[in-house]
């Protein structure tokens, strides 16, 4: 945790928040091995964040003072992530590290090769997709949410949703084989699609086209879906 | 395994090649569900790569042919990492991800914030490295092997090493709050430099600009080391 985060329910007015929940104060016992008086990074869910100091800890709450955050989170990408659903390890896995990297809107997708199963995973549960936001928030010193959306049906997010998410942003597949190198240093708003391991089958593919994507590919190299969300992101941006 | 790697024991003439170890075994079997005609991305370790089929499986062995293999792996990034030894958990992935991106050559480096224990991991006998720079290669369709060496003292690192290293490198040390943003599309040959979760000590990162390093940044979010080291490396090159 490189920032305490706050969420609206701890905050008792503008100037202290108490933080009650065990894996917070765990972690502040045991890994910041914090004591009264310590000043610490806090920032409050889609709000401000700061420096402030920890007035009192006890096993039971521990209380902040608040009235020091005067900072903006920093700027989130410019992209919202189309991603086919991820096994559940592999999931959990890349919502830290999309948040971490300042992804805000993500969209998870059904296409041919995700199993299934995947779509029954507890890693599906709102709770655990919200723990592994926060946990990429805390890493990366950011207050902003992203939201996710899951996509169970390939056919209605491309005729029914991807259109409108094209209005105003840019469509880029990535996908090997594809002519275009993954572009650098991109400002536009984009809509970014990724598919499952093992890929988009044909027919998929020819559908994201149809409406209004470009192929990009990052080279001969096939990577696993976590490395090549990462690799795409920090190229792009 | 997006590639079969075939060790030169493998090798039994320009047309034949066994493969008997257990490992390699179970995953034609359980996950290829490979049957003998199957043609399959084959490729020899430090040498070519192309297709070639399966020719015989049993549980004993598996008989490729290997006379069409004629292809060039793909271009090795410009970049000798120096990376400070990540908790053996993350080196284990973190191995995979820089082999599969084109990384060959890695010094895993002592700092301040490296705990001593890691040192005495498991993970850093030769037989664990080879086998996360084995799976890396499978992955990413490549054949040539990393060269990864160890250096357990800071101080001897940089002041008998390094300059060596940066004779014809140009000396990139990636740092939160360095002024120059990390740059895009290099294709000059990089020596880069990342520290440990919680980042090098003051002394260490004067050390290393005073050595002939550049300090570079990725912005005002704090990565993980798995995930800045793919950022870096995408954003690079």
């Amino acid at each position: 945790m490189n920032l305490i985060l706050l969420s609206p329910e701890d905050i008792e007015n503008d100037h202290l928040a108490r933080v009650r929940d065990p894996r917070r104060l765990a972690h502040l016992t045991e890994v910041h091995r914090a004591r009264a008086g310590d000043v610490m990074t806090l920032g409050i869910a889609n709000g401000r964040l700061g420096r402030g100091a920890l007035l009192t800890l006890d096993e039971r709450e521990a209380v902040f003072d608040v009235s020091g955050l005067d900072q903006a989170p920093p700027p989130p990408l410019p992209v919202h992530l189309v991603l086919a659903l991820p096994r559940p390890r592999m999931l959990a896995r890349t919502l830290e590290h999309v948040t971490a990297l300042g992804v805000k809107e993500l969209t998870l997708l059904n296409t041919r090769r995700v199993e299934k199963s995947y779509w029954q995973s507890p890693e599906l549960g709102d709770d655990k997709i919200r723990r592994h936001l926060v946990l990429g928030l805390e890493q990366a010193r950011d207050t902003r949410l992203p939201t996710v959306t899951l996509a169970k049906g390939f056919r209605p997010f491309v005729e029914d949703r991807l259109p409108a998410l094209l209005a105003g942003r840019q469509g880029l597949l990535a996908h090997p084989g594809m002519a275009e190198a993954c572009p650098r240093g991109v400002e536009t708003p984009t809509l970014l699609v990724v598919g499952p391991e093992g890929g988009f089958i044909p027919w998929e593919v020819e559908r994201l086209l149809a409406t209004g994507c470009r192929g990009i590919h990052l080279g001969p190299r096939i990577l696993r879906v976590e490395t090549a969300v990462t690799a795409l992101l920090s190229r792009l941006f």
